[in-house]
């Protein structure tokens, strides 16, 4: 369609010249191509930056992308009520080694009614938990899952609320010694901001449960309860002692992990996403599926290649495999950000 | 708690007088106690109205409402991320009788289908709905989804909704000789906009299935795909001759009807709404979620009491039965709306 080939990231060739722009800025050297892009015009929303991004193309691929869909008139302009953006957690938003920092608190939960279930003792997910094998661990995310479902039933979705609350502010990184509300990262939290300036709605979209997600989601990342979108585990409202309570039962009800997180933007959000940032094969789906949209769109990925900041990981890993996601980044033209070279900080600054 | 006792709605004499302010309104003599409350502040917001509600009780209630959440400074203020207001659709934003517009559409679907499916002949939501049993078939919601389920998989999701599309494009009303579309509700299109007006989110959490409300509910009420929660049936992910799609599953996923829909609001929106309309016992469950917050909330119910302008029916009724809820509404003190007395205009003007 004509449409198609007016728009920056529909050509074939522009696509191919981003990709090699991404090759060249993963090698570190952002700075050998200045000549080759015309200078893109920036955003028109002036009141968000991206401060802690360096200067390098993949910035200017998203300012270029956000000045695209919010120019008023042109080919590719997107009404603000389809600027969807969606975000996986784990990995993309805040740190996910050595382990998801959800199962280190799962851990603790199960670990605590073992006891009372003498059935497990053959689980494989709950051995790997018992030894600490974080390896299984992350290949077993729906077995420890229904492991949790079944040890947190019974109470109210309230009390387990106060359950995760308790926990996030007490419990430490082993490696950054902060509470692991505060292993969000930086660019990212600018991002989110960047995108809501220009007339973005911001979801999660994440393999980690509402619940654990919806306890500080707001507060970290400016994303309301109702934007979250993750697994779930069946809940059922009663009347208990004269007040309506949802309780939650021991069943697993939904993962939101793969080919479950567009079923999950499906249900949830009901229109296809134009943005997509992941960094692993579990968003290999949701990455696809945004980009397949007819209209202008951005699929990124994060890389962890920074062990002095963060950690360097995710190729042929365990947790936050990135294999099969990279293979398709690289045919397709997606965005690849590089830890290291692409952001100038990677957590906020303690606060005082 | 001391600010229970100073908020408008949580003091129980006040509730009592307002059930009783209720009671004369049904009966049709709102202007009779014009003299016993003084005058309610409005809403801070000037930019919307209720042009179509009478200066009734009921509409004051509303209004005393909205200015008491949104006055900065007082104990009853509700920050703006508070702000979730829940509507039924059927009965409630829109007409549902003589069947809920959705069931005279899935007719249509289901019989198409029939002949592939010999086993449906003993079906008893089947045999209603090939016998027009109106009453037995509103019994039957979920047994009708379930066919439906069937009888529409494989299609893919854009599929699906171009069928729908195609559907609410041609059919017609039998009483009224409108798209089925144009049977919203005036007052409750201008009760969204300033609820929006005053910050409030507004959400529909409604019996019907995703898809068919989504398909117009953004253009009809304003409320984007994200915020429609409804049944909905199990979709899968799969890529279909290169091109990501979601494919629907010959499988029910969930009634969000009744206990479903607290259920429907945690999984969906995550936090407890301060208003919620309903019209019939399918809402009850939600209607004392919503009147169980610790805070200012207001509980609405829309009494079917208009032959001349709409249908009278509900209590006892087949199609939107009012009985518990009704029950419920007269001794928490929840607001009854009356059509008859309380509504100057039903549907809005025909579009010339």
């Amino acid at each position: 369609m004509q449409l198609r080939h007016q728009t920056v990231w529909s050509s074939r060739a522009l696509r191919a010249m981003r990709a090699a722009l991404i090759v060249l800025s993963l090698a570190g050297c952002a700075a050998s191509h200045n000549g080759m892009a015309p200078a893109q015009p920036t955003a028109t929303n002036p009141s968000a930056t991206l401060a802690s991004w360096r200067d390098t193309p993949t910035k200017r691929a998203i300012e270029s992308f956000v000045a695209d869909v919010t120019r008023e008139g042109s080919p590719s302009f997107v009404p603000p009520a389809q600027r969807i953006a969606v975000f996986d957690n784990d990995g993309t938003l805040w740190s996910e080694q050595p382990l998801y920092f959800q199962f280190v608190f799962m851990l603790d939960q199960v670990k605590a009614v073992a006891p009372q279930h003498p059935e497990w003792k053959n689980n494989p997910a709950f051995k790997a938990l018992i030894a600490k094998d974080y390896g299984a661990l992350a290949n077993q995310q729906k077995a420890l899952l229904q492991l949790v479902a079944v040890a947190n039933s019974g109470m109210t979705v309230d009390e387990y609320d106060r359950t995760i609350g308790a926990w996030l502010a007490s419990a430490r990184h082993p490696k950054f010694g902060r509470p692991y509300t505060d292993l969000v990262y930086q660019p990212q939290l600018e991002l989110l901001d960047y995108l809501r300036a220009n007339g973005f709605k911001t979801f999660i979209v994440s393999g980690g449960t509402i619940e654990f997600m919806r306890a500080w989601a707001a507060k970290a990342y400016g994303i309301p309860p109702e934007q979250v979108i993750g697994s779930s585990q069946v809940v059922r409202y009663e009347v208990r002692n004269g007040q309506p309570v949802l309780v939650r039962e021991p069943k697993l009800e939904f993962v939101d992990d793969g080919a479950g997180k567009p079923v999950g933007i499906y249900r949830s959000i009901g229109h296809k996403p134009i943005l997509a940032f992941g960094n692993s094969d579990g968003d290999l789906q949701m990455l696809q599926y945004t980009a397949a949209g007819p209209g202008p769109h951005l699929a990124l990925l994060l890389h962890h290649d920074d062990a002095a900041r963060e950690f360097a990981y995710d190729r042929a890993s365990k947790v936050g495999k990135l294999d099969k996601a990279w293979d398709e980044a690289v045919t397709d033209g997606w965005t690849v950000v590089s830890m290291k070279n692409d952001w100038q900080t990677v957590f906020p600054a303690p606060q005082q």
